[in-house]
């Protein structure tokens, strides 16, 4: 495609799709489903957040009915208390008085949240409806690949869900450029992320680059999105449906994800907590000998880019162990952990003991 | 295998499954779970409705436990209710309490509506684990066949499911032999919808043995079940996820749940409410210009069986079109129509005028 527009494929024989990452994308959206042939005569359920829908929904909405495509909106509170069942149950309900059948599209516009809920409301809705993700934050460059879609329940994150892909994924930079601060920190762990497991030098370039990623230059951040999601979509080629690779991508969130549950949804982004759950992983790779200077090299680059990579004081070690016991990675009564072995290298891990875990968080709790 | 036990296949290439049908299964479950490479080390979730638990889950769990299975049970209230989003949730809890991991499995103990709601959770817990079907009803030999798993939302019926198979079926004979009279008669009515949308001698078979069929006779009910397993497996095998032949398992299910619906779950057993739709539909039939006498044959098998054949004379005809309006088959502005051509085969027609269907739903009210 033209206007600096870059294109990578998720290979997943007759369910691949697209990932277009580029500017000025937003008002492309109803050629886009033009071109791709999506029904005209089935209604569209756009849903997005709060603090989305002003900017962008206007947008979304104009291109695809320009196009003759009939457009309804649903608006969900900002944050992780969205992906909840009753949430869940509302977005039916929206897609029933939508009017959407068998052939209609389920649009995210949005974060992760968004589009974890979307799409578990794409992969249910009369068993299954077309889905397509724009995302509009850094982090979503991880969730809205790869078809992992969610909501959470009360002892358990993204603890109901399926493996659902999209239509297409639909990167507009643009959309990048109104993000909080705090956000763009949160969401370059998951690109960090991205290097650690897969792409040393990727991490080197992204160490030489904190500043004009923080600054939201567009060509570093297309780059790092690229990167990231290049990633993503050769470790989901080979393993959609999380059977040994792909499990890779879980780095730092056996704990981010505890650290995220005993908080309360919200206090802690998600970004944050798999930031400091990296730090802990690579503790865990000096436990398991592997070169120290790991845990250094990850804690350094997180520090500079200014995410959190203490635990909050106040949060409860037993609680937290528990939390992890509850882990969708929790398997055959152990558990799974993700572990550095180099920086842009790891191991999955079923022989982490209990204690090392405990050692870990202890150490990582701010105070300590 | 032996002991009067038939064997049916489901195929769909690496995700096949067998139906075995025959007396005296429920004590060899932990036996095919051995036999099948279940693992033991992960806990299994016997999920059963209050009706059915004193009768047989202890029969279940007992062989499980024999082969060294860890086995938690969930039991929800009877009927229909349960296929909401509430108890969905209760069952999840369920899982994260009795410790299920991603090898784990879910066991539906139960008629469909308990197949139904299991398979969902089977389906979204960890974005899916293994499931089985243990029908207990002759209704479910339907529903348990051919991986749809669904709940309702208060605005219309299964709206909220997936397609996914479990990994057997197994129906044990016996279970049957407690059923109410009243749902023999229910369930009688999708298996002789099994005949009319594919088999005509079968049809004719159940004409010649209601009486043996309603008497619970070993034999006859061995037949007819696996004959109606066995359409439905060929129809499943050919179109899994229902793009186009698979709808004609839909034959009078546009009308009945809307019955349904407007009735309030429970009031008609589902089985009722197609009978009702079935004789509907063959009332189009004859509006299409077949053969009168698909009219007949029809609604005579079913009073012969004892079904009910006319629609309650308190639903009122307003709220039971637009139910119709709200279903899944209803596609791009068009209602969706199972229309029988002569006994034994059906066509679908997107070409049915909405002023036949109000005819024929006023014309079908008891009182006119």
């Amino acid at each position: 495609m033209a206007g600096g527009i870059k294109e990578l494929t998720v290979d997943l024989g007759e369910r691949s799709y697209p990932i277009l990452i580029g500017p000025g994308l937003l008002a492309r959206v109803g050629s886009l489903f033009a071109e791709r042939g999506f029904a005209v005569k089935s209604p569209i359920l756009l849903i997005t957040d709060a603090s989305v829908e002003d900017l962008y929904a206007g947008t979304v909405e104009q291109s695809l009915r320009d196009k003759g495509y009939t457009v309804a909106r649903a608006v969900v509170p900002s944050g992780e208390t969205s992906k909840s069942l009753t949430v869940f149950d509302d977005m039916i309900t929206a897609c029933l008085e939508a009017g959407l059948d068998r052939r209609s599209t389920v649009i995210a516009l949005g974060g992760g949240v968004v589009g974890d809920l979307a799409g578990f409301v794409a992969a249910t809705y009369m068993r299954g409806v077309r889905f397509v993700q724009i995302p509009t934050t850094i982090l979503a460059h991880d969730s809205s690949v790869g078809g992992k879609v969610a909501v959470n329940h009360r002892l358990a994150k993204n603890i109901i869900g399926a493996f659902y892909q999209p239509e297409f994924v639909m990167y507009d930079l643009d959309t990048l450029l109104t993000l909080p601060i705090r956000e763009v920190k949160a969401g370059l762990s998951e690109v960090v992320k991205h290097g650690l497991i897969w792409n040393a030098d990727f991490v080197a370039w992204c160490d030489d680059n904190v500043d004009k990623l923080l600054a939201l230059d567009p060509e570093a951040l297309g780059y790092a999105l690229y990167e990231g999601c290049k990633v993503k979509a050769i470790v989901v080629s080979r393993d959609e449906r999380e059977n040994d690779l792909r499990a890779i991508l879980n780095l730092g969130h056996t704990i981010g994800h505890a650290l995220e549950a005993v908080a309360g949804y919200g206090e802690l982004l998600h970004g944050e907590a798999i930031a400091i759950g990296m730090v802990g992983s690579a503790r865990l790779a000096g436990k398991f000998g592997y070169d120290p200077s790991i845990e250094a090299v990850t804690e350094a680059l997180f520090r500079k880019i200014g995410s959190p990579v203490r635990i909050p004081g106040h949060l409860d070690v037993d609680q937290i162990m528990a939390a992890m016991q509850h882990d969708k990675k929790f398997m055959e009564g152990q558990m799974v952990f993700v572990v550095p072995t180099a920086i842009g290298a790891v191991e999955i891990r079923h022989d982490v003991p209990t204690a090392w875990v405990r050692e870990i968080v202890e150490g990582l709790r701010e105070g300590n």
